[in-house]
């Protein structure tokens, strides 16, 4: 298993798990090799060199597309994901499109130092309302129908554009996208990263919202070209954006020694109009027991030989 | 009318009333005296002086405590609102309540330093879960029911507290509060300020909130005891607060000369725990056009001889 939990949760873990089972963590692996992978990123080594490997279990929602890629040359082996994270990926979504809809991290960084108003050289409205707004939801599979639920509490109007577009009025085909752009009040994005959704929101289609229109991305940076994204926010040619994936991560061991790695080659970091947030919108503490719950689940499902849910196709990349 | 708003919304005003309605603004009165007074603070003297005062319209919806106060003592002359930031209220509402909850500020500030996790000297968790959990709205008028339905699309359950509880399931009585307080996810202040709710949470109350319970207060500061809260606060004794209204205010003088006035005694400026805002939750610029259309038609109700609608009750403050 390579996912990082809390150490209270690695023992809950352990203790869940049927006594055949028996777990790897770290850098360690058992030398007659292993029959399933716990992993957001296998190499093709650890495919390869593992004749007994018959699933990989993504530990989150989202698999990365290097992994869906991987995948579809060991057809063989089964992919999962744990999709514990819908419901606070959907919290955060809608807490990084209100935030950024009310400027609330520029207004309290003034207000602590005691100003009452917007700093005058400002040009910009303090906030822009979403009431009566239409929420285009880029990617209405679980997460966006839930951010779609709160969205519709907001008083917004919702149009969720998805692959497959069921019968319901407010769902739309991805060729609806270009005429739904200069309508979006926000822009939320919470498709998964495939070839086909690489690059999906460029300058043309960012150039195609309206100038008060707020971006959301909780689904991957890569969704959004970065530089197109960078110029569209410096331009101000849309009001804001709250951003919670990225373009350069930090790798595992870069991480735990805790060093500053910025996460893009431009410096949205000297930008006001943007909510940086460091991809952490499917991470809460309270969600934790249950992903670890289902993942024991899945690891004795499949001790018993029962087959595992959760699958993923390595080709749809969900 | 003693009310600050853009030169282009003071030229819509003059250009909507009747031939037959004047306007004075600043410091400038008729000698005659004026029928109504557009005022969030009228003073004794001004309503004293003018025989020929029939009406004050206080141009938002919540009415100074020390207004209502005052107009007890002129029966005579009808007190209004203009309840013209309901909407844009409920929204900041959500906004602080989910900052608060998803530790927006503290989290884009450390991200933009190039640190993808929270300082490992806190303690705290990084988020809290809104999803199930009950808020609990102070005050359930127009803008409480607002922010309920907006919780709900969250995965709320909503209690709402009101001195007069309709019949749905929701609705309770001020008498359930103490029961209520230890269920709630979210504490949410929308209710008027009067003698009845001021200081109506103290440090009883708050101590009976959940530890990792948000509190939100877009009402007016004195509902909330200022010291209570900030030692609730300071002490981690719920996991959050989004503060819109305080208790210290700039003069509209010192206002206008834009120098720094810290909204308490206490220094929240130094807590990360809460979110501040400078009691902007009721302004929009895309609701101002609204209010300036809704005054006019007071005024040229009033200059017809018809009554003026929003009208408001000292006693009961709303």
């Amino acid at each position: 298993m390579n996912y990082e939990t809390g150490p209270e949760h690695r023992a809950d873990l352990q203790n869940r798990l049927a006594p055949g089972v028996r777990l790897s963590m770290g850098e360690w692996r058992p030398k007659a090799g292993f029959d399933i992978l716990v992993s957001g990123a296998p190499t093709a080594r650890e495919l390869e060199s593992n004749p007994r490997l018959r699933a990989v279990i993504v530990p989150w929602v989202g698999v990365p597309l290097a992994t869906l890629d991987l995948m579809q040359e060991f057809p063989h082996i089964a992919l999962h994901n744990l999709p514990y994270n819908i419901g606070p990926t959907a919290e955060m979504g809608v807490a990084l499109l209100l935030a950024a809809a009310k400027r609330i991290v520029p207004s309290d960084r003034r207000f602590r130092q005691g100003y009452w108003s917007e700093d005058p050289s400002s040009k910009i409205p303090g906030s822009v309302m979403l009431d009566g707004g239409l929420a285009l939801i880029l990617g209405y599979g679980r997460i966006g129908r839930r951010i779609g639920a709160a969205c519709r509490g907001l008083g917004m109007r919702v149009a969720g554009v998805r692959r497959n577009p069921g019968t319901t009025a407010e769902e739309h085909a991805m060729g609806d996208l270009l005429e739904l752009l200069p309508q979006a009040a926000a822009l939320i994005i919470c498709l998964p990263h495939t070839h086909e959704t690489d690059h999906l929101i460029g300058r043309r289609e960012l150039e195609m919202l309206p100038a008060n229109a707020v971006l959301v991305n909780v689904a991957r940076g890569e969704i959004i070209e970065e530089d197109a994204l960078y110029q569209t926010l410096q331009a101000r040619r849309i009001y804001a954006a709250g951003i919670d994936v990225w373009y350069r991560y930090p790798s595992a061991a870069d991480r735990r020694q805790g060093l500053p790695h910025p996460p893009s080659s431009f410096p949205f970091h000297d930008l006001d109009n943007v909510v940086m947030s460091p991809h952490r919108a499917g991470w809460s503490d309270e969600k934790e027991p249950a992903r670890i719950a289902e993942l024991a689940a899945m690891l004795n499902a499949a001790a018993r030989g029962e087959p595992m849910p959760h699958r993923v196709d390595p080709l749809r990349g969900y």
